[in-house]
């Protein structure tokens, strides 16, 4: 019976020969059908993966914000026919943060089995790299952009730490980084821990662990970067 | 200066060189030194990663449940004497759901570097094969083991999950996997939605995302196994 593969694709411009196993790379290069997030990006993420056929041959479907749900299911019609399908992400594991899950969900409905394949994952390398623990955690997509609902949004993650002892992670857009950074070390306790993860398994990557009171006038350290944050208390 | 490198392993009995990235397994190949949760398994992982030197001659740390917190400086002395340090877990990523966090925050504190790398880790696998979106998630460990406190958390979960759009992860040991896909199926709304993923990325993988109701009367599916359930709305 047909597959939907979900293929995790480089968190960046790296190869993806030294950063996806092999068993990923070889499921990527035999598929034929995939639905991916932008047809641009995924057409160069399969090139770079070795595809061994002309890029242009194979059947590239959209899925993303702009897709009606009620687009959702011509999208199986591959799978329905005997061909396996490869679900692709901007950057990174597909039908976490993207509209895949969409996908993912209506080929369980459609009894069509679903094979998650590994590969890099920017939220769990924050989340390990951070060492604030992850026995328990939430990732919390984006905080709100304007005050006073960030500082309050902070507060209440800061209670939710400690009371579960579970580390928060949540990220932003590069260009208000460090904005956010400002308001989590001007928000929180002085020792609550505010880790950064930018650019992670990317070249110039940045990891950072530190207290509230440590980061203040620091900064600057992630500007204009895509940032995973986390708050905790340590294990 | 010398590094800290976070070294996922394979979740089970399969070939490290097919389910990690070359990065991950020169790093491992590379390194004399290591922190790892249990020595006996860690020297089987590393063989199979096909460290190239004898593995009783490599200097092999524990780091476990059973290490006083005041144990954990002396784990860095490697690093400070100019080695990098590789941790390992059990299975999966390590400083997650296991007690290397701990080591990590230390080496954050003494201002050495980390380095988490890429590999498999069953909590990303199932948030990915569920279909029910990441979104925003939460992972929660282990619920409690009784009732009337199981069912009672589970509902609490149930609500997070409607009010955020958030899914909501968990664990249980292979022994009580049915008794908690029971209670989860008669305590949930019949239309919620329970993710099942057990032995992931491993031969016999199971992945099933359905409706409460739907659950009623199949859990034996998932007897004895290492399950991550998931329960969501869908996207």
């Amino acid at each position: 019976m047909a597959s939907l593969y979900l293929i995790p694709v480089p968190l960046g411009p790296v190869s993806p020969d030294a950063c996806l196993p092999p068993d990923t790379l070889a499921v990527a290069r035999r598929l034929e059908h995939f639905v991916v997030e932008r047809a641009k990006t995924a057409r160069a993420h399969l090139k770079a993966m070795g595809h061994p056929q002309p890029i242009q041959a194979l059947q590239i479907e959209e899925l993303n914000e702009h897709t009606p749900a009620a687009a959702i299911p011509a999208l199986l019609a591959p799978l329905k026919a005997g061909h396996d399908v490869g679900l692709l992400s901007e950057a990174g594991c597909p039908a976490v943060a993207d509209p895949g899950a969409a996908l993912v969900l209506a080929a369980h409905r459609a009894n069509i089995p679903v094979v998650p394949l590994i590969g890099p994952s920017s939220i769990l390398l924050a989340l390990m790299a951070s060492g604030l623990g992850g026995q328990r955690f939430a990732f919390h997509g984006y905080l709100p952009a304007k005050e006073p609902e960030r500082s309050q949004s902070i507060r209440e993650l800061e209670k939710t730490a400690r009371r579960d002892r579970a580390t928060q992670l949540f990220i932003e857009t590069p260009y208000r980084s460090v904005a956010l950074l400002d308001a989590l070390a001007s928000a929180l306790a002085p020792d609550t821990l505010i880790s950064v993860g930018a650019d992670l398994s990317l070249p110039g990557q940045l990891i950072q662990t530190r207290s509230a009171k440590a980061w203040r006038g620091q900064t600057d350290a992630v500007k204009d970067r895509l940032v995973v944050f986390g708050i905790g208390i340590g294990v």
